[in-house]
Order: structure tokens, then sequence, then C-alpha cells
């Protein structure tokens, strides 16, 4: 099976694109990084945990799982850890799918569902963004129509920004099939306006959350999914039960008892990406309506967004881009802080003189 | 697929035990988690690093990987970075197998592997073990006889403690059928008198290594494997790129430059087994002979062996067994440091009168 698989890789990492170019990155701003950093208190939990790195963390996750449980208001066997959304992706798409069984998802959302749900086995059905924003409907009629056991949405979206409100969404579950599992990937949903109430009893939905964005530690490798217990009790028969690390989890513990640094980083978030919006604005660029850590902003077409990429990489600036139409002429940004995105402007300002 | 799994887990871990009985483990001596703890300097280097986990790590692990490539004589193309040795067995599990293949272990020896080997749909195929120690032999045979995509052994051997010399394993590769390929699990390599040469052109054996024994760093989650360059290539095909969190990948390499931090926890494991081995001759129990940082003790029956565990558990000391005959009458203990073996040995004694 393996064989037949492509020889991609979701995203090259900035540290390749540094030995590429031999020169160092100065402003990271492709990977919706969160550039505030970790709570104090997760840092210093961490820190602390680092002594005691020759222990295997809990494999049940007990007193996070516990935590966790109580703040979003279900039972602790609704809620199992993994090492970050990527992984938990991955056993899910295990759990639902046999070789053959489709999976429905949108052509150029997160491009790592679609390579842990290739290398499932699944057959991939893709709708394409509508109006620069996910297509609810069509997503729903793909599920009824290919019979899929998997429908996949993030909302917020990467790499669009785009979001649907809690009514858009109740419909989207109720046009789904019998039969098939929504994967709700929320990781940005911290920045959104509201967020659907979760109904731990509905075999259909499955809530997926990290402490990679807005709390600040995608480098520790640590997320959760929610949901109907079965579900749970399934992953626990092939999820690595030693697999999140002792340190994520005393970090993500800390972090979760600071919820002043998530609003905080939530405040400077939007108000850097409403700065922003207005510099490319001023450019005559337009950024699309985001509800995220980033910017996605049209720059006319495939071939000067990729310049724009390319120059910018030059200057030791890393940033994206969406890979598929009709999302190809957008660069993306992660909101930075203040002196970064005044920095940014600078470099940006000066590469549209060089291309 | 997975409804056919078993609901078990490989391993119950000490924080579960501890919610169980309703105290605190004061003596954690059954996960063979290194009583010495990480090098100072992997310690600083992740205390560091903390303060960057907003960060992904790099996905190719690039500096990291070309340090252990250059330590242990391969180029960077034949090792790949894992969250642990147990996320690389299931990698390999995938790449190899198809549903229906066969695996061949040994029947009781690492419970991990078969737990990642049911789960990717493989069929096991369980040797036992001879006078306490791996059949090289019958595990050759067995290969031979059901067509096997992969062997298992882990040399040294967990639970059993024994280990095959050089020449035995070449004898063992000599005797592999050719569609076969050989997962040698040495996580306790650094505790054996000798480890066979690395041959990366060779398509049939791959090595696999962590960070979670001699290194002190199994809460860190970090393991790399060794190989053929087709094989890595491979694994690049369904490996979670970014799965390998910065904090584990900054003290791993700055564990590697430790090395006399590793030569000296190998001497004190050494010392402190030959001691804890002659305590437990005293009490008229046999220790196996061990090549890692635990000894197996047979104790004469499971019953036995079960009781001394609960018993050892209301006193807050955690070990482990093993769970399969013949090795099924011995008990399991970490080699701690010495007044970790002087409170253990008390506590020991004390059991026995109790049972």
């Amino acid at each position: 099976m393996v064989a037949g698989l492509p020889a991609t890789t979701p995203f090259v990492g900035p540290e390749a694109l540094e030995r590429r170019i031999g020169r160092t990155i100065e402003l990271r701003l492709g990977a919706n990084e969160s550039p505030f950093g970790p709570s104090p208190l997760a840092i210093e939990a961490m820190q602390k945990q680092a002594q005691s790195a020759m222990n295997y963390g809990d494999p049940e996750g007990y007193v996070l799982r516990t935590e966790i449980a109580r703040l979003i208001g279900v039972g602790i066997e609704n809620v199992s850890l993994g090492a970050g959304i990527d992984e938990l992706l991955g056993l899910c798409c295990r759990l639902f799918v046999d070789p053959g069984s489709r999976i429905v998802t949108t052509l150029g959302s997160y491009p790592t569902f679609d390579y842990v749900a290739s290398s499932s086995g699944a057959v991939l059905v893709r709708v394409p963004y509508h109006n620069e924003s996910i297509d609810l409907g069509a997503l729903a009629d793909s599920a009824r129509r290919s019979g899929a056991r998997i429908a996949y949405l993030a909302n917020p979206d990467n790499p669009s920004g785009s979001w649907h409100p809690n009514d858009s969404l109740a419909e989207l579950r109720r046009g789904l099939p019998g039969n098939c599992v929504l994967l709700l990937d929320e990781a940005y949903c911290d920045f959104a306006p509201e967020t659907p109430p979760i109904d731990p009893t509905d075999l259909q939905v499955l809530r997926l959350r990290t402490f990679s964005k807005v709390y600040g530690m995608a480098g520790m490798r640590i997320g959760y999914i929610v949901g109907h217990a079965d579900h749970i009790r399934a992953l626990d028969k092939i999820r690595l039960h030693f697999g999140v690390n002792i340190v994520a989890q005393a970090g993500a513990l800390a972090a979760l008892r600071d919820p002043q640094w998530v609003a905080d980083v939530v405040t400077k978030t939007t108000m850097g990406r409403a700065e922003l919006g207005e510099f490319f604005r001023g450019l005559a660029l337009r950024p699309l309506t985001s509800h995220t850590n980033f910017l996605t902003i049209a720059v006319g077409s495939r071939a000067y967004a990729e310049a724009i990429l390319d120059a910018l990489l030059r200057h030791g600036v890393f940033i994206r881009k969406p890979g598929h139409p009709p999302l190809d002429g957008c660069i993306r940004v992660t909101i930075g802080r203040p002196e970064q995105r005044a920095r940014f402007e600078d470099i940006f300002r000066q590469v549209l003189t060089e291309i």
C-alpha cells in the first residue's frame, strides 16, 4: 500500500528552507506558530518537568483529561489525548476507514489531513472551495453521494481563514448520512466568534483541539479529541498509550490554568490581524476575512504569489501559500508581534519593488 | 478492523496504579525508566528549548539525524526519527504488512510490539522462549515456514533481560527468508557487551534505538531507526513529519554530546544489577542473566510472582512481571540508585514475610 503513495510531504519546514538558501530565517511567519509563545506558567511547568524526563508520561493522561473535561463540560471518558491533532486525525482514519472507504474533504484545506487520510487506504473525495470559503452544503452532498465514512472540516479553516457559525454547522450535521463521522478540526477555534456546543452523545461528530496555536505549544505535540465514549474507547485500542510526552502534559495543564494568557493572545492577534489587513489593502491587495491567527491575501495570480514567497525568503522571511485553486493566487501570513509586523511590512514593501 | 481488536492496553501506568490503591508510589521500578535521569546537559538544553515551544520541531530532524549518523557511521539518509521506538514499530508494521501478513515474534517479549503489530492487521506467529531466552533458530524457522514479512527481536530482550552476541545475530540474519525484514529493537543495547555492526545496504534489517533508557528521556518520546535508504524514504510517506517534539530533539542532541554520562549510567547499572542479583540469591530466588537496566527474577510460580507484585504495590513499590510462560513465574525490577535499592530490599524482605 505504501509503495503506491506519493513521495511528498505535507510541508517543508523553515529549517529545511534555511539550509536550502544558506541563511537564517529572520521572520518565521509561515506555520501559524504563536509569536507570543506559551504562557509563562506553562514554560515554568515544562522546565520543572524536564528534570523528570526519565519517566514516561501518564498513559491515561488522567489529570490533564480531567481538567479538559471539566472545562468543556464533558466526562473524562469523552476525551483522549494525542501528540497533536495530526496524530489524532491519523488514528481516526485508521478507526473508521477500510481500504477504499471514501473520505470527503475540501480541496486545498489542511494538507496534512489528506496526507494521513491517504496513508490509511481511503479514497479522498475533494470538494472545491466556494467563494474562498468551505462549502458546507457541497461537503454534505458529497458525503451522501459517495457514502463517505468521514467528512473533514476545519472550522475556522486553514488556509482560507474562513469560518462558519454554529447554525451552519448544525445544518451540516443534519445533512450527514448516518454512517459518516464528522472530524471537526478546531485548531483555531479560540480565535472564532463562537464554537458549537459539544454533544458527547453524538456518535457522528468528533472534535479535535490542540495546544499548538493559541496556547503557543506547537513544538510540544499535544492535542485532544472529544466525542462519544465508544469512539474514545475504540481509540484506546490503537493509540500509542505512552505517546504524549510528559513535558507536554505538564505544560498543557499549566496552560489551561492561565486563561488570561489565552485571552491576551486572542486580543493581540485580532488587533494585529486588522492592522495587517489595512497594510495589504493599502497596497491594493485583498486580504480574505480571517477568524484565525493568520491572514490569507489574494495577490492576483499563482505565479505572483510564488514570486512573493521566493523573494521574501531571500530576505529571510518565511511564509506559506495555499496550493490549490481558487486560493492558489493567495499568500498566507501568520499574525506576528507588533515589531515582527513592522519588520515584515518593511520587507514586503521592498519585495514588491523587486519582483 | 479495529472493532475486532481486544480492549486491552499493553501496560497500566504507575499513575493509574496510584489512583487504584489510593496512595503515592514511592519506588517507581516497573518501567525500566532510568533512575539516574537525563544528562544535566540534556536537562539544560530542554529547559532552554521549552521557551521556544511555540515553534514546531524541524520535521527533518536534520541536526540530530546528522549527529546520530556521524556517531554510528552511516549517512543521514539511513536515519529517521520517531516519537520513541513504539511509534517506529507501528510505522514499520504499516510499511511492510498487508492484511493477513505474518509477523514472527517471541511469545511474551515486548507486549507493545504485539499491540502495534496486531492493529496493523497482521497475524502474529509467536515462538516460545527457550531456556528463558529468545530462540533465534526457532524465530528464523518460523519466519521461513510462515512466510513472514517481519521478524521482531529485542536484543537485549525485554522482559527476559537475555542477549545474543553478534555471531548469533549474523546466523539469524542468514536464516531469514528473502522477503522478511528483521526489526531489531535495540532499546537496551547500551547495556550489552557488543552490538552488531550496522550495514545500511541490507534491505532486511532495521535497527531501532531510543533515548528512553540509558539516556533517561523516556518521557520525551524520541527514538530513531537505522536502515536502508529505501526504507527510510518509504517511512517518509507515512510518518508524522512534525511528530517529534522540539524539546526532545534538543535534549537528545545534548545527550549525545555527553557520552560520559552514558558510560557512568552503564557502570552504575551494572554494579547495581550485580548487587541486586546477590540480594535475590540470598533469598533463594533465582535472577536471570540480564544485559539490561532491569533484573528478572524467577520466584517459583505465577501466583507467587503476582502476590509479590500486589504486596509491593501496597507498600508503594511499582514493579512489573512477564505475562507469559515460561517467564510468568518471574518478577521484573528496574535497577535503581543505591538508596532506592536499599529501600526496595527492605520492603521486599518485609513483603516476603507477609505473603
